[in-house]
């Protein structure tokens, strides 16, 4: 057994059963390995931010970690942005990166760099193995660092010799720190103040999800507590059947204006709310005059349990407060299409248990709530802020649900960071719908240069559109044999995404807005 | 003035005068300041790879740096793997990378990274400006840094409110320090090893061009030194009219074994040979026994005047060997097409002063020599080994030389890490022709399986295909505006090739081999 087998098997005994790979040179014995093992998948993405976006969006899903495997520093550079977005997100993720050879390191060849230093902006956890020998401990601690609560980003670096020389045996799975327990404190506290004045919880993580979120529910439910989750969280269970999660706006002042009138805002697996970018004469900080924050549970921490022992001490033990199905209305006419005709049309007509990957930004953005009493969905968004997540997050869902229908709700200028993923998806046969709302700009950045007072001119605007020329999504898409529509009517619309839904295997629908 | 505004008068003041951009809500500032100042061209890439790729070809051909304008942590880091091919190039480049206000830096924003560590490892020099009166003069230093002999990555990390505070002035041009003179002991050494015995000059920098490049031609001329250069060197003058230098073959077995015989290898602005990758049971250095390298100048020195110094000492002030213009033959006719009919194709039908970005790998690789009595051109490689430089650096190079035909010359799996620098070739209506090698595979993985000794089986091979889809190019060019055919005989490419060379504006050729 070499190093590199001693290592598969260990990610598979550690629960590792997916590898999101992009090699070079230095990894041929683990592509080896890989193939001789059964009990890895391996997914080829044409580029890394795809094999990082992808064990983003299938560690949301799966709420375990995949595998990458990348090739050297730049490699891995490549990738760091969806890691970064990863990392926010609390998604555990185990990355494999080779390097040169121990003896090889110190001769500066071309692709020679301080592969450390690559990972560490975005790395909870970081290891270089030293010896083959070592391969299968150190792999054994990157899953059980990755798996630490809330979900961390665990880079193991593997001099290409620690591959090919003997080991001698894999290692077992390591103990998991899960989330640790909420004090008895934090839940008098929050006790205390729901029943002391007008609360807001702002949840996160858990909270968002199963019997967290019905713990919320109750307690609103019980108390009239308003449930308000981050700007971008990076999973909700919406629609049908669990109660409304409302969204904090994303600009400061309609966020503190949203939040006014709260006495308490109680954290659950969250910060205190703070704004996404700074402005000349805003605050950074939202919560607004005369509210006190109040932690119930940090995200290291189970907040779940701890919302149920709040519902518990207060009594909330009836229904809690859920939506009713009611799908939004729909134009279904030869009008022209909008942000929110496209959402309506998702609504009306997206399947039970869809997953939807929203990077659709200020064109989905305004339209959110049209899905709040949509069939119970899964909704994941950009997180980590850095664009190019969406089609790689469709992508790593899909693999990790495949019976699930994934609908990707995606920025025509964000799409293009990561459009490489549309390849792997047409290679697994995946059923994603992917919708761009192509707006041909940057749209979010023709605001903000609004907003932050600066010049307008002909060249800064050149910078922050898309045209001359014009993106054409069909052919892209076509390109890596994804099938596409090209719709600018709702009927279009309406009809490709119903087709859409139906296809086996990708989809990508380009809607001119 | 703001300090955007003093920002963009320093760059242009230190000869800056392209920002290449993919700017994001903390660079707004700056992209008012470009938008008020005739000085700048500003050139969007619609990814960040994109931005940073042609920056290096940009600096390849100009000799001196642009700019680069980048979105905080995750935005450079997807500009690192080209960062890192501009390093091991040195080529100069100025990155501005925005970052949080300073006052917005403490509280965890969803954009919150560690922007300096994400700059180090690709960096020569890194600074973050703390005050929007400090911008001006850290600018000129980050110029004066980039120019640093033999040219450098200067990054300059800019807090969003040091962009949009008041500021004093611009900065006027610091002094640059140029190459270092060689001293009198490597020049004796040189004289004594050519008159002593064997000697095989390995050349890089400045060395492969004008005047250095005409020095070694004499001194080859007058001693019956070999000429070679690194495998893949950043820039060479290749051509009729020009000394032909000999590549370094890429393997390490064939690489000492080209070598052997040697008596001393005197290094111009490179270090002794090594190899890409190592290999179990096969060296890292490439020196063969019995050769002596022998330092005549380290790359920030002044090879140029090194090698004139040499050239007069040993009195080599005749013609020195020049290569004859003789075209490659090419098969033209319903042939099947295949590496070696492209490159003589190409060959035939190449304009005078061609720039050649040549990222066509295992591809191209083995038909290098059928350019060197070809026209007379510049020829740019892969010099940091991290693929997703070509069709960027062709992109630069087509901004630096506007009256020059560019020439990519692409492998598939490459070219799809940066694919979208294709979006602004058409924008920007650039004379490039790029030609795909369409392998459909990751071809030098292939050779590198087999070469470690890695077991090869069906799904380790599926990790390096491009097969199950296979790529579109005629679509994917299409659909980012640039004009394209696929060809699959040498008739076929003749034609293609010649209507690009003729064509306004880019073209790519599909080429299935």
């Amino acid at each position: 057994m070499n190093g590199a087998q001693s290592l598969v098997q260990t990610l598979i005994n550690g629960g590792v059963e997916i590898c999101f790979a992009n090699p070079g040179t230095s990894e041929m014995h683990f592509v080896g390995a890989l193939d001789q093992n059964p009990g890895m998948r391996a997914v080829l993405g044409l580029f890394e931010g795809v094999v990082t976006g992808a064990a983003d969006g299938y560690a949301r899903m799966a709420g375990k970690p995949a595998a990458t495997l990348l090739h050297l520093g730049p490699g891995l550079g490549n990738g760091l942005a969806n890691l970064h977005n990863a990392r926010k997100a609390a998604s555990p993720v185990v990355n494999i990166i080779g390097d040169h050879a121990t003896v090889h390191q110190p001769y500066d060849a071309p692709l020679t760099s301080d592969v450390v230093a690559f990972a560490q902006p975005v790395s909870h956890w970081v290891h270089c193995s030293r010896n083959a020998r070592d391969v299968a401990a150190d792999a054994a601690r990157a899953i059980q660092a990755a798996k630490a609560a809330p979900g961390q980003i665990a880079s193991l670096i593997l001099p290409a010799d620690t591959a090919w020389n003997e080991a001698e045996r894999a290692y077992p799975a390591l103990p998991v720190h899960g989330p640790a327990e909420v004090g008895a404190l934090a839940i008098r506290q929050s006790v205390a103040a729901l029943r002391g004045g007008r609360v807001t919880f702002l949840l996160r993580g858990d909270a968002l999800r199963g019997r967290g979120l019905a713990a919320a529910g109750r307690i609103a439910a019980a108390t009239g507590a308003r449930l308000v989750c981050d700007t971008f969280a990076p999973r909700i269970e919406r629609g049908a059947g669990r109660p409304i999660v409302e969204r904090l706006p994303y600009r400061p002042t309609p966020a503190i204006e949203f939040l006014r009138g709260t006495e308490t805002l109680i954290l659950v697996g969250t910060q205190a709310p703070v704004a996404f970018f700074a402005y000349p004469g805003l605050p950074s900080e939202l919560t607004p005059p005369g509210c006190t924050p109040l932690v119930l549970a940090q995200p290291h921490e189970d907040g779940a349990s701890a919302l149920e022992a709040v519902a518990e001490a207060i009594g909330a033990t009836q229904a809690m407060v859920a939506a009713k199905l009611r799908r939004p209305e729909a134009p279904l006419g030869d009008t022209v299409l909008t942000n929110e005709a496209i959402m309506r049309i998702v609504g009306q007509f997206m399947p039970e248990e869809t997953i939807i990957s929203d990077e659709s930004l200020t064109a989905g953005f305004p339209f959110y709530r049209l899905l709040d009493e949509a069939p119970p969905c899964d909704y994941l968004q950009l997180s980590g802020g850095s664009i190019g997540n969406g089609i790689p997050m469709a992508t790593g869902a899909a693999i990790a649900c495949p019976d699930r229908q994934v609908l990707s709700l995606q920025g025509d200028g964000s799409a293009m960071y990561t459009v490489q993923a549309l390849w792997t998806q047409a290679r697994e046969r995946l059923n994603v719908v992917t919708v761009i709302y192509a707006n041909r700009a940057y749209a979010v950045l023709r605001e903000e240069l609004a907003s932050v007072g600066a010049v307008e001119g002909e060249k800064a605007f050149s910078l922050l559109e898309l045209k001359n020329p014009s993106l054409d999504w069909v052919q892209l898409a076509n390109g890596m044999g994804v099938e596409a529509v090209r719709v600018d009517t709702c009927r279009g619309m309406a009809a490709a995404f119903q087709a859409g839904m139906k296809a086996t295997g990708p989809f990508l629908i380009e809607a001119l807005v």
